[in-house]
């Protein structure tokens, strides 16, 4: 896979303590996104991370254990940053402009664990599966409730609701794949542009 | 990865032969979709297709010439959909309609494929990586290309004809990500909706 560069920064992962685990967690994002998940090894890890195989066995038991934390932290902040732009007030447009910029702005920034947490959600293990796909449904919820909102004021004419709703969070999350920090475009460029397009897809005729 | 199912058939590997040099390409993208390129070996591949090694060598001397040869039946192919669309007459939206309900179909029923294709794209050699983004700038200018038509006749209002085209491709593409061919669109159905998105993306206010 193509990495253009690492994450920016390590907000995303300022939660997960100890340092060690924090350091290990962004390890395996690394590594996971340069080789993919099944080519990296724990040992890859640990070594990426400075420390050895039995230190990173203290943190955490198995490579999936990391996968899952990484898609945990992932998809709880993505919900986070949805539900509080469908309780920031306003019109529902402006409720549905501040997701679509919010959540575009995350997927830009942190292309490197947005492709990680998409591509690899197949090598989770069953129970941690069935958790992370709780957690989308519910970041669905929280955007269908936003546009639903626009339907029924009479802001929005959409045709098929779950469709839209669908759609504009596949548009919002492939940015993480092509998203490229040495291109033209800033992640809040972006975030505005797609604010844009996703309220011409549902403003009425 | 999650594979929820092989390709419906092998029509767009029907260019490819003779018949061995095409088993080992269909071998090749079920093995890297499981397991990502990284994880996958020759060997591997060979065992799927129901060949030895030494036979695969003869068709592909490495797993590179693989990847590339699907990356490159793919690319052309979605190439040719958005050429033929930009070339059927009719109107701008008309003509916008028709590359996206393509595009958006191929993506889906070529899933796995399209998974891979986009996966892997870092995977490539230099030279070869080189040949897999002029055909994205082809197809790119081709998308382009009926955007700015509308803006010209008028028929389409768009204030970022660039960014909008990557949005528009963005979108289908990510159908490759989702789909998954026991849910409850079919193909078409996903095609006929996201035409209708983005003619709503474009059309003046």
């Amino acid at each position: 896979m193509d990495v253009e560069a690492t994450e920016p920064n390590t907000e995303a992962w300022s939660d997960i303590t100890p340092d060690a685990a924090r350091r290990l967690v962004i390890a395996a994002v690394e590594a996971f996104a340069e080789r993919g998940y099944h080519a990296t090894t724990t040992r890859d890890i640990a070594g990426r991370a400075g420390m050895s195989p039995a230190a990173l066995y203290i943190h955490y038991k198995t490579k999936e254990q990391l996968l899952y934390q990484i898609s945990s932290v992932g998809h709880q902040r993505s919900l986070a940053l949805l539900r509080q732009a469908a309780e920031s007030g306003g019109t529902p447009a402006d409720r549905l402009g501040t997701a679509v910029r919010s959540f575009v702005r995350w997927h830009a920034e942190y292309h490197t664990t947005g492709r990680v947490v998409q591509y690899e959600l197949g090598a989770l293990g069953p129970e941690h599966h069935t958790e992370i796909v709780e957690l989308r449904r519910r970041s669905e919820a929280v955007m269908r409730s936003i546009i639903e909102d626009g339907v029924r004021s009479g802001d929005f004419d959409v045709l098929d609701v779950s469709g839209t709703t669908l759609a504009v969070l596949s548009l919002c999350i492939d940015v993480a794949r092509w998203f490229n920090p040495a291109g033209r475009r800033t992640p809040d460029e972006i975030g505005e542009l797609y604010a844009d397009l996703v309220l011409r897809m549902v403003r009425p005729v």
